[in-house]
């Protein structure tokens, strides 16, 4: 069994904000050598995720409206108890539950075996400053 | 290190439904000959799910009202910015990231290993046309 | 290729709370012997989810409050189908979707690969009785 870890990171100059990110990962599955196998994408910080959808900018600000909506950023101490630790940012703990994680794609013949839209996207909900996503792929 | 892929083809006479493949799993990691591994189960289009949870129609139809709460369809171009380039599907990009792209499944002694009540169902959204999902099973 | 598999029980005495795993769940990496590799860790019942947030109570407290508004317990069978069943826990295989069923957790050098602040959680939506945690851990 083969496998190849790196860990990339992103400083987005937003609060909230994604970014596309397969071609690295892509680069990274060719530099393993590993024909069949799994390569997991997990954002490594508990207010971002990483997820696989459209890379269309209005799909995107569609994206952070709805999440706007599902869990408001509110830094006062009063809507989140979160935010009573001297924390504002229970907003993005909430928001990175709607958007997982992590993702798990599969490598076969050496490539990322992606349907034909799938990107792959960091989402930051806490930015301006630096914070790290795990690459982990594993096969042979 | 042994692997099996599969890409499964799924065209649903409705808009949103729910169609078990569990059985259709199993028999791919029979086939596969592995013992103890992986399997990775995933939508390759990203207005779809596939995710765990019961074979109960009572169940699956509180969850289309659910998600046709928190993401109603709406074909306008008002309500969704994606909309504006010539799509009606946004809701579905919305209703798919609370319903998942993928499981991954533990295989021991050569079968899922599941609970009681486990099961593998494929979501559609934006259905109507053919759409694949993805097996992926590792190990020895 | 190496693995191990270990099911873990949970008793939780309320309806809905949430219990910190990772010290078991790192415990058993090392006793898998593995460096380099991938861990799953699921819930094996499906009113039930494993996720990956901070261990921090008021954030807790604000998931609780959250998952109630947009799931809210009601076994009357007025509004969900599933409780017409004879079932009282409809809101619970929601809660569990917004919230996950998995995570997929990167071994590095015989540990988990893990940013500053992730935890592994049991996550109960439905409680008071004993219900599985499964870990699988592949790898070499």
């Amino acid at each position: 069994m083969k496998s190849l870890t790196r860990h990339l990171t992103f400083t987005l100059s937003e609060r909230m904000a994604f970014e596309n990110i397969p071609p690295t990962v892509a680069d990274l599955v060719r530099e393993s050598g590993i024909q069949e196998g799994l390569c997991l994408v997990n954002a490594m910080h508990i207010t971002a995720s990483v997820f696989i959808n459209d890379d269309e900018p209005g799909l995107h600000r569609d994206y952070k409206k709805w999440l706007e909506e599902l869990a408001p950023f509110d830094p006062s101490p009063e809507r989140y108890h979160h935010n009573r630790t001297g924390e504002d940012n229970a907003d993005a703990h909430h928001k990175r539950q709607i958007m997982g994680r992590e993702v798990v794609v599969a490598i076969t013949e050496g490539k990322l075996d992606f349907g034909p839209w799938e990107q792959i996207f960091y989402g930051e909900f806490d930015g301006r400053r630096p914070k790290r996503v795990m690459v982990k792929i594993i096969g042979e």
